[in-house]
């Protein structure tokens, strides 16, 4: 199988102008699209509407060109928030049948899969951890990947809306993306063998922020009731001309990682294609030992706030602002910082 | 004792121009204000600081006029939040002795007391409920009232900052404003026997909304460590020439309860001097049966939103902008609602 | 011609649920929909996809069961923002010939026009007044109304995104809303015979608000380029089974107004089907003559409180949230009020 | 004249407890203070009430220890916004008489200037950028300064209330900050000769950003209704154990700049006391060439996520988040980008 990776520009959550040049250029076949992962315009807490005005929007194109059924398996995980300089765009990810001649090499590969709805009750519980840690090693599985060259899973988990909620006791919205994140993050961990089940109470979940996945990436949104998973990592056979690293930010400044990651895909930094990073305001109130005011501020959610300042990190040092960055990361690296994974392009 | 109730405009947090006016024309003797309860333009949230802004400016104001000492002991208590219509004023309460010539009627007394400072752990807890509780019962007694003839408790309670909190298992900022607002409501309950501390258990606290007080009105803030407690009522041998009355409002579109409230007093709407209400988002985030969407907006803090409805309802009954709007009624009135009090000067 | 309306509650903006409810049981001919007026819950300001996302919904929807070119025939107005208690909904609006038999009387009737394009440079100009004068006057005549007799005129506008401004000397998106709808609400007054277009000046949009229409209400979104407009008022061999009636409100507070347009409309108030208002901050910053800090707050947009309160106090006189309110009442109704029409049910 | 420099962490705006240690330490006389700079956690808008209250509470403290009219004299620059990872501070400038024994060396020394107080019709006119012209020439020849010596000007000016707002044709309180901050920074821009008071036309205010300053930092404030200066630069008979240094940044991700400008003190970025920078959203809503979404978003000021895009971006470079970067840079550096100046202890 060969993996190929397009970064799109998008001027607003309906906007698939740059996909349809590629497709009418024959540079992309439709058919072959298996995951969409974007950065839309919202405020990525609850009531962002742009993530599934991004996903509406994709799925209507493209059924008029392949099979709806065929529409409907691909991964679409559009993650809410481009605060400061992020901007607004599209990462596809195409994978396609190699005949036995083509040349190999170490390079990207990719799995993906879709669990059950999860009732608003499982969510963020250990029956969530484990049913995601289940469809985790079922997408490494169809990847033809070894657990140790993952190198990032993407998640599209779902939330509570107040709709949904049955009592008080229950946790609202805003709290349970967070859940939800955590969740699915811990699934990832428990399927690579970062952490057993077994080590893992009820207590845990939302709260034991020591307890976490260095490649896990989740982002929660209204507008599924399962999870979507894509597992990216790099296997000594592949097709690809791209290949994947990674590294774990320990705070929003954490420059070293970045670069780190970046080394580890063996090329230079203008060879990067996208960064997949996640963000949190440190649960300390602290930013290199100093206080830092974004969990004090009511009037803009700190998880906007984290993505504007680690969007602007990263963007500093490939000096490209067109990077995915997603908010809340609960059991995603250690507390206040985050996984990232950098897909470069053989030079 | 006889208790007299100024509304004063603020056109900024360190606004005390009128209160001077007052003063200097002889209207208002400084030495005789026990209490200043006021709206300031801030979001009302953790980071509002105009509450403390203007007490420290009404502080260091009074400081040039009476003793240091006798300012340490009159009860600020300023909410935030002017959200839609309403309008930052202050309302200054004052008590003096009278001679026992003074005729006396059926009208306005109050008592105030200020509780030992709370350590954060102990913000929210049955701990707080029972001192909050004691409290109440002194300043009734200080106000020489009967618990029946008690139209409306506020109290100011302190609240957890990021800084205070000790671990991720705290509650975070927000949150400990609710549960310190709800525990201080609690506390009036019992001190007003509407409830009893036996009935209470520590799980209730925070959750269980069908256990509320229907005069208390609580507001959280960051410039005080301890509770601080008005109580108003009517006495049947007072010297003042205003009345007060209570309702709740069931929801926040309950008109009907504000015409009651008006009513209690025996007065027109015309000779009301200011309304105070407690307002807050439905937890189930419905109004009348519609879907509202306060709770699941996450640009906007619900509170916020709930003091602006509110507000716009009162003044639209009441034509007039300028009322004391509280955000946040957790075991005040019903769940969406609040209690309502009204002050009205004799015709 | 009859015309009927339909007010459907909306759980998100892809929810069509409840008119496919009506259609399936084919209570609602959707051959017939000639208009869709909706209040989407989000900002309501220039980053507010929940209009486009809502439209994307219900174009594929009903192309699923009419001609396209019909669906593109509709005219489709989404205003965003659903502030404090206003419930998001659609109104649907039907029109269908009826036979000559069909008894006649005094009630609703309706008239749409769709304008050209407009391009960036145009709008909020006297040549956008003139464009949209004229398709007022031919909305009218296409509804067979009497200038007297139109009591509501609802248009959906463009505004200049940060993408087509040209330069730092033409207005920001934010600015390009309110004078989209500015010159659209000049353009009904010069239609109806409010104002004559010579008595306007390029310097007086935006600016002259002592001019304005009574009946206008203009809602700017950045998913059109041209005005969609719709004109509703009584005629007098009517077969519909709904009247409507209109007002001024002169502050956000004015209940007077409220109940006004109720009168008008002959019925009583548990007749009314929907309101439609428009809302804005007070330019002179004050409300009953008391400050108001709506146009002071940065945090929150002035135009999403006004929505909040004008939403609360209309829902307050009708105890029922769900109703039309629309922010930026620039040239409709005088500063800081705005023209309130009521559609009620005959008894 | 030597001049020392510190910064100082604040917990809150009313917190000066690290300014009482370093005096009761008499590691600082509050007798030598001639400026305070601080970065407060408000919105950094119009309603940002923390700037005065933190000014209220210095001028408090310092009148406990020095003449009250020394106190006034005192340049107080509070910034307000403190978003993603910048952590609220002050910078005490001090200065003091030295002996002609004291050795000199090539280094920082300061002048400061009050100008008038300006009327709400002046903010933002040539008026303003004359007297703000004449201003910090009196600055530079107090700090014995050449104009090719000035790395940095700071001023703090007024903007335009609600309540002073005479018509709805002046600027709103918001567009006037940018309309004070513009003309400060040209009067600067004038002052040492960047530009030419006849270049100037009263059009170019607040609109041809191609007129800049390379070396003013102006921040509006409802708290003050003149104009309050510092200038800093290198002197070659200097007797202070600092340095200063700057440079442009032509985009909010300019890390050449940053480098830079700590390059010009001669010293690494270890010895770098504090940063001082402008920050803005770029006006064409691009950077580095891609579509940004921060003049697009209604929900949050673009002047806070600039701030948080380039306190990020600077801290990073620096690993510490202790900076200065304030919003809004019209006139200051071209648009999008700004000037930053350095701030470093000799090694």
């Amino acid at each position: 199988m060969k993996v190929a990776v397009f970064k799109l520009p998008q001027r607003s959550p309906d906007d698939v102008a740059a996909l349809q040049t590629l497709i009418q250029n024959q540079q992309l076949d439709p058919a072959h699209i298996v995951a969409i992962v974007g950065k839309t315009e919202g405020n990525g807490c609850v009531n962002d509407f742009t993530r599934g005005y991004a996903v509406q929007t994709l799925k209507a194109y493209l059924k008029t060109l392949v099979a709806p059924e065929q529409v409907e398996k691909i991964v679409f995980v559009m993650s809410g928030g481009t605060e400061g300089v992020l901007s607004p765009h599209l990462t596809v990810f195409t994978r396609e049948a190699v005949t036995p001649e083509t040349p190999r090499q170490w390079g990207l590969t990719l799995g993906i899969h879709h669990t059950r709805a999860f009732l608003p009750a499982e969510i963020g519980t250990l029956q969530m951890v484990e049913t995601v840690a289940a469809g985790v090693q079922a997408a490494i599985a169809e990847a033809g990947l070894l657990p140790q060259d993952v190198h990032f899973v993407q998640i599209k988990c779902p939330l509570i809306t107040a709709h949904d909620r049955a009592s008080n006791t229950q946790p609202n919205s805003y709290q349970s993306m967070a859940l939800s994140r955590g969740a699915s993050a811990l699934g990832v961990a428990v399927a690579l063998g970062e952490l057993k089940l077994e080590q893992l109470a009820a207590i845990d979940l939302g709260s034991n922020m020591a307890l976490y996945s260095s490649v896990a990436s989740t982002s929660a949104g209204s507008e599924l009731k399962n999870c979507e998973i894509m597992v990216l990592g790099n296997a000594p056979h592949a097709a690809s001309a791209f290949v994947i690293g990674h590294s774990v930010m320990q705070h929003a400044l954490d420059v070293a990682a970045i670069h780190a990651a970046i080394a580890q895909t063996g090329q230079s930094s203008a060879q990067v294609v996208n960064v997949f990073a996640k963000a949190e305001a440190d649960p300390a109130g602290l930013i290199l030992g100093q206080r830092s005011t974004m969990l004090d501020d009511s009037d803009i959610s700190h998880t906007r706030m984290a993505r504007a300042v680690v969007g602007a990190v990263i963007a500093s040092v490939l000096q490209d602002p067109m990077l995915y960055v997603s908010g809340g990361s609960e059991h995603q690296g250690p507390p206040g910082g985050g996984p990232i994974a950098v897909i470069a392009r053989r030079s």
